[in-house]
């Protein structure tokens, strides 16, 4: 907390508190017709097709403020959402923000929260259109409801793929779980001795993973510069296991994933054998990795081929061969939703 | 809980349990084209203006399980929601529910509030098309966002209240508060003799009230019936008094409430009596009746006056008269927003 004051909820009210929250926002989108400070939001999305995703994030289950500073957190909660929102090959527009608070957040912490709030609408811009800010008995909870929108030829659903399609991935995996082990790691150091300093260098990218991901914004332009429609995609929220039977169920399709195709960064890959986990368990079952898993048909396999921003990770078959991972050795192992290795 | 089977939530998985929870939902509004079941929503509003709020509900905060049916509580914090949207004289068409739920709650309990959720779909038109369940550490956390659609034209805003316009309000006010206020008694009462059978005789009315509230769509259909827009409207949420003000700081007017206007039921006014509190603190300053408080010009006056479900209690003045309760003896009280009796 860079500000020292700390003001107490009650001080100001919850009419007070919304208004330090929302005072300085400024609409940046055609579609937000009105924002805050009436029943509802107004917005106008012409003959565009509107795209709604939501999530809920609690505390001690989604995120714990011993290592998560509150800017980061607002940060991220926005994040996360938009990246459902690139995952239909829609353009996030609008967000509204719930939090209850217990007594123990000050005004100033509520504060910090919303700066990372805003700093992703900022980036990516996206317009705070409403919220609820209330009460807790204990912790912190934040819901995130995002707006986005698309011409109706431009969505992408999960159901879309074809036996032969190849199955893509953007940028690298497990680097935000094994962010995470690390975070944990000194966490419990630092609860046995509070004056050990937390060893942290040299993993600044999987800990950036872990706690500001950035949502494929970036991909969704591109497809469209490079003219691919995928044809069918997912973010990669709860790992790249568990999306890859997603899309497999909804497109009624099989696939085969190689195991040596699987983007991983030289950090992720550090920090696991320091930590003695295999860094596949990261990629396939880690999450939050928020990069976008798609398949394109194989005539549109020379547009991207030499972006390195995508990787060919496998390709899709009939359902009746099943999900299976190709191994380094070349066996085929059944993908788990719950972890390929679960049982083991 | 009808039903006596209690499942853990970890044995049927997340995946599990928001199939069973989402199962049975059948689509009812053109305007969703998807619903569960992506990584977004995709709904078509045409040429029609897009109307968006969203609530967050804790548990001990806005609903103590102690007396709060599961059912109840999935159907109240949907028609909390619908409120906002009616407010603006529009209609909801999808609703997003996320929840997050300690290891206290089984699937049947989930289930239990989740039925809740879908009568309220069912009565009032609305799809539910997406939303988030997880965990939590502590209780129960509940965050609706819902969104509705109508005609430009027709939108009413909290800002276009004008000096001598009507300030009006549907149905009868404090009910839901004394209901609230007899549930805690006999809360109290069972806390000391869990023996002791709840006093709840002749309060039926004043339960529904806070226990099943409605939303008032009925009051926007009739106003589209019998050619009224309303000049400023809002939803009464917070209190009559909280409402009234919000409404003359956006129009930027002032207003005189008449004490003795003020509709309250005879159940209202017994139970008040019973616990010796003066009712109109029920009306001004309890809250969560989810009537519509609204200004129409005076030209519109005869449209109403036969209709019991609208009350005129007061009107609008310029802004420099302030805001004030007219007593029954005659005298002007400035209303407050935290209670017109605040520091007394």
């Amino acid at each position: 907390m860079k500000n020292e004051k700390q003001t107490q909820i009650s001080e100001v009210g919850e009419f007070g508190l919304i208004e330090r929250l929302t005072k300085n926002i400024q609409i940046k989108n055609e579609s937000t017709l009105k924002g805050v400070g009436d029943d509802a939001a107004v917005l106008d999305f012409k003959n565009k097709q509107v795209v709604v995703s939501s999530d809920l994030l609690t505390e001690g289950i989604h995120f714990n403020l011993m290592y998560v500073p509150l800017k980061h957190l607002g940060y991220k909660s926005v994040v996360v959402n938009l990246s459902d929102i690139f995952a239909m090959n829609a353009v996030p527009r609008q967000i509204v923000v719930n939090i209850a608070l217990s007594t123990k957040f000050s005004v100033e912490a509520v504060e910090e929260l919303y700066s990372g709030v805003h700093l992703a609408c900022e980036k990516y811009g996206v317009d705070l259109v409403g919220g609820d800010t209330t009460s807790s008995l204990t912790g912190l909870t934040l819901s995130v409801t995002v707006i986005g929108e698309t011409e109706k030829e431009n969505l992408v659903y999960r159901s879309g793929a074809k036996p032969n399609d190849l199955l893509c991935v953007t940028g690298d995996l497990g680097g935000a779980y094994m962010g995470l082990q690390l975070l944990e790691r000194e966490n419990e150091v630092f609860k046995v001795n509070e004056n050990m300093q937390p060893q942290l260098q040299g993993y600044d990218y999987i800990l950036e993973r872990q706690l500001k991901p950035e949502a494929r914004g970036d991909i969704v332009a591109a497809f469209k510069k490079i003219g691919i429609k995928p044809t069918s995609m997912i973010d990669i929220s709860d790992g790249l296991s568990s999306e890859i039977m997603h899309l497999c169920k909804n497109s009624n399709t099989g696939c085969n994933l190689y195991e040596d195709k699987i983007p991983m960064d030289f950090q992720t890959k550090k920090m696991a054998e320091e930590l003695s986990i295999n860094p596949l368990v990261a990629a396939l079952n880690g999450g939050e990795d928020y990069e976008l898993l798609f398949t394109i048909s194989i005539e549109d396999y020379e547009k991207i081929k030499n972006d390195p921003d995508f990787t060919v990770i496998g390709h899709m078959t009939n359902v009746s061969e099943g999900t299976n991972l190709i191994t380094n050795a070349g066996s085929a192992v059944p993908l788990e939703a719950q972890g390929w290795n679960h049982g083991k």
